[in-house]
């Protein structure tokens, strides 16, 4: 197959404008990341840097600490890239010393492995986060130097990844071993793409093509397997041998974001169908209508097919569909094709976006699909976002995320500009500036305008959920068909030329397969691309009694206590009474009554409240 | 209040005739105890006895072995005491003196704690199982003395009892500590009821009053707490300010039997009262259909309130369903109220004997109440009965269980004979002997013949699932009104005498409390005690989008593959179609069907299949 060379515009060159992504970034710079910093000093993390403590001090210094840092720093740059704030700025600057001092004269950087135990550099990579926190770190020194051109950082883990480099690898005295939680692979790809010099998707390419081999580095070499086995971080085999999607999950899609990348960057097809049947597989077995992934907290893991349940062991970590959009992002930049976009836009404005609250300062780490007063909390689970989790990768991935959701809105190529989200945005492409108006996504009708002369290919999603997507081009109707999800403008255009299309947005009443068993005789309500959930603050009679007739007209209706323009979803509902004893034979009675469904992304932002998406049907 | 005197028979003096009992007896007689003693010296936990385990050596024992060894013990006394077997006998024996030769000079005796790791006796007490393994010994001499008088075993145990005596106690001096398996507090009640020594009853009363005080002793003496904290091992307040059911499901429910004993001997009726709120928290919120407790794998415990999923992550450990029947059973004798035999014989037919196979030879650990495809297992999950465990906990539960049933059936005190679950059986009871003939629990007639003379009280139980029950003495129709779900025969009785009853079992059509949201829209069908569920292996096309309308005429039939005499429900069904896709917004189509359903207890003995206890209701 030939691949396509599209590739995400740098957030930098795209402004939002009104409506929900505006409004989340903002948070993001408001909340999320002065909330993260302060808590990223308060439990010592960034003064860990200095290398001072001693066995006996508190706040010993975790293994994953220094990733933390590292996504806020990067979180910190995306920010200032759209946001220029000198106070801040001067903060990162004075952050990225402090690292900087840090690093050993050989080059290594890592607080855990520097001052608690330095004897075991390398001798852990299967269970703890050596690797991964250096993924992070480089992540954010690119990010720093590609959106605000600062140097330091870049060339302090350069430095880093130089050493590395000299320690893992196939020649003949390096260790053959690779991350025990992926992302220092993808990071390898974003520093290749930013010097250009190959040895880092080379070593990148290493990282990937060792894992899991025999004889096994963890099981065999090291003697030190990760503790769920050698599943959990998806070395049970060869990577190119695989056909699911297995193991911790977001270290499942963290990795397979990388192995794309490879697949595009060394053309390289049996990789790519790789990852294609690993995509399918999430997406049509493994995967949560909100774009969550992972089914159960024990190892925060993918289980089986269809295993999909909404009792509070499911998982669905915040960062692990972060991982996937970020996976899918990449499928589609290969491909051109829009059903990639498609769980890309599921994710973000479902399963990510619920991890976050409005004021983005408070963060869910599992998204539950349903919550009740018998809920059991395990692992980081939570009934109410928390400021804070002892393993925090959820907010500080945040830090970054918000910002990025820009780069999903847009995609390039040499001749081609594809507008995958249409939220009102204003991208400037190389062929010129292009803006979106719109009140997407609770309203389906878009207006483009291209501030651009030139011949280029304009293309817009359709997105998989969208029937009967309507098109004007300066006013005019178009009969253009849609292919691979996209409708292609390839034209000489002109300063103010229009693009005017609807996606209609009629409320759909989704099952899932009958195999996900718990979902059978319930419904999920959708309307464009958002998933609805009933909160007891709307729907006082409850929500576990609730039942939905299918067949009804859905009424629209502004949500009550949440942002202007949040459309809420109204209509009939009956509500059972049963018997107050756990088994009874007596038969339920009925209440009429009603429901308010609002968007799922946006529970739990009006206090404590019991919540479903899957709504048993009449 | 004053508590009642009712105790279970002695197992050899009741008789099991046809039916359920007989055959389950027979089949852990003919299946399970040969299947378990094999499996004992197959893993070497019988040979472990001979303490010449050395470091380095494979198969090192594991600190629950001796229990197990000792569950086959008592096992084989309550077989032995049935259905006499010499071969079994000399075997039996045999064990006996090798376990006797392990015990030490001051009378200490475990294999663990004396070849592998013998520095640390009674140092990890909160998280192996030293004093569960001299529970599980007393219980199997106690059994041992009591139905075969052999004095040996008892002996051996009395000395090591007295011993232990001697370490753990509230005297200055002693350990102030207390199992971290509870097990060998209801032991020491059985050996104070078989001896009459009252010093074994106080020191089980210690280890109950001692758990869980301040300065604690795990965590503040030890400083060695569970692995899943205190709360795991039910210490993390005083037993008496306790009012739920929390912790590990076995641990519990042992504990909670004990509890109940001392109630009884001190005439504790604040501790009973501990009992019956917690009681109360089991049956009423936190209890399977089928009596199976524990909702969780994650250390196999009980969770929260109507948190009864039936996913995969549920556990409802067969050995905690046959410790809730003990617990059950004792509150009985305490109390005589019918409501607890209701607990005990739901457990019994449906959670329990779902557990092993009709051969008597496999086992579930963890019994589902849902099984498909997507099965993800946890822990000692399996989707298929297994011949033997790791920790092999519950098929040796069975060895003794599967003769104990028989104990349950009837019960008495000084003036009165309660028949509790009228399976076809002959009680030799203190009054003379009584004998029923019935079907239960296929059929609610039984027959009920008294070859006694003399004045006693004869109350047969009216389960709580029965309305209309009817009476007949000596062929005469009689109007007693039921209390505490007796029906009450007080008068001089003459050999002969025989009442004969009806319990109706109509079809009943089960749902669940609404805050068991897994269940809502599901119905469950019971018939007389009996759970039915719905497998593959009679429903081809599926169980997870079976619909069946609950009003309908449902039928009885012969049960296919099944013991003869198996009742099946039969009726129409609906099958759902539903798109390929994991979510879709075409709606469904349905096809018309028939179901059958087979008790529960009986799925999984046909081969590999699907199966659903809680089916979608229309």
């Amino acid at each position: 197959m030939e691949f396509k060379n599209f590739h995400f515009p740098q957030i930098n060159s795209i402004t939002p404008q009104d409506g929900v992504l505006k409004d989340r970034i903002e948070s993001g710079r408001t909340g999320t990341i002065p909330a993260s910093l302060a808590k990223s000093y308060e439990t010592g993390r960034i003064d860990a840097f200095k290398l001072n403590w001693k066995k006996g001090d508190p706040d010993q210094p975790h293994f994953f600490w220094d990733s933390d840092v590292a996504k806020v720093l990067e979180g910190i740059a995306n920010s200032l890239s759209l946001h220029p704030d000198k106070e801040l700025e001067a903060e990162y600057d004075k952050i990225i010393d402090l690292i900087a001092s840090a690093q050993q004269p050989d080059g290594y950087l890592n607080v855990y492995f520097t001052v608690v135990e330095p004897e075991q550099r390398w001798k852990k990579i299967s269970e703890t986060h050596e690797l991964y926190c250096a993924g992070h770190l480089l992540e954010a020194a690119v990010a720093g130097y590609t959106l605000l051109g600062k140097r330091k950082f870049l060339d302090v883990m350069c430095r880093y990844i130089d050493y590395i480099d000299t320690v893992f690898g196939a020649e003949e005295g390096k260790l053959r071993g690779y991350p025990g939680h992926q992302e220092l692979e993808l990071a390898l790809i974003r520093l290749y793409e930013v010097t250009g010099n190959k040895k880092y998707a080379d070593l990148s390419k290493f990282f990937i093509d060792e894992r899991g081999k025999e004889p096994h580095f963890y099981r065999d070499v090291q003697k030190h397997e990760p503790v769920y086995g050698l599943i959990e971080v998806q070395s049970h085999k060869p990577v190119r041998e695989e056909t699911k999607a297995v193991g911790h999950s977001v270290r499942a899609v963290y990795m397979y974001s990388a192995m794309a990348d490879q697949a595009r960057i060394y053309n390289d097809e049996e990789l790519f169908n790789v990852c294609e049947k690993i995509y399918r597989n999430i997406t049509g077995k493994r995967m949560y209508i909100t774009g969550g992934i992972g089914s159960t907290f024990h190892g925060e893991a993918f289980t089986t097919d269809y295993d999909l349940s909404n009792g509070t062991s499911m998982y669905a970590e915040s960062c692990a569909a972060i991982g996937l959009v970020r996976f899918a992002g990449r499928m589609f930049n290969i491909t051109g094709d829009g059903k990639y976009v498609d769980t890309v836009e599921r994710a973000i404005f479902n399963g990510i976006l619920s991890g976050i609250s409005l004021d983005g300062k408070k963060y869910f780490y599992t998204n539950y699909l349903e919550m009740d007063e018998n809920y059991f909390p395990y692992n980081m689970g939570a009934s109410e976002r928390q400021p804070w989790f002892w393993c925090s990768c959820c907010p500080t991935n945040f830090c970054r995320f918000l910002p990025e959701m820009l780069q999903y809105c847009w995609s390039e190529s040499d001749d081609e500009v594809t507008l995958n989200i249409p939220a009102a945005t204003t991208f400037k492409s190389r062929f010129g500036e292009i803006s979106v108006q719109s009140l997407y996504p609770y309203d389906g009708a878009v207006s483009v305008t291209v501030n651009a002369d030139g011949k280029f290919k304009l293309s817009c999603r359709i997105p998989n959920w969208c029937k009967g997507a309507t098109f004007l081009l300066n006013g005019e109707k178009q009969e253009i068909g849609a292919q691979n999800g996209f409708v292609t403008f390839d034209r000489e255009w002109k300063k103010g030329d229009k693009i005017e299309y609807m996606l209609p947005m009629p409320v759909e009443v989704m099952r899932s397969n009958s195999k996900v068993t718990g979902n059978n005789g319930r419904i999920a309500l959708m309307r464009g691309p958002l998933v609805y959930a009933c909160e007891t603050v709307d729907n006082p009679q409850g929500v576990a009694n609730m039942i939905i007739p299918a067949e009804q007209e859905f009424k629209l209706a502004e949500a009550a206590g949440l942002p202007a323009g949040t459309v809420a979803i109204t209509g009939s509902a009956l509500y059972e009474n049963k018997s107050e004893e756990l088994y009874s034979s007596e038969p339920p009675t009925m209440t009429n009554g009603k429901f308010t469904a609002i968007p799922y992304a946006l529970w739990q932002n009006r206090g404590k409240a019991n919540m479903a998406v899957w709504i048993r049907e009449k």
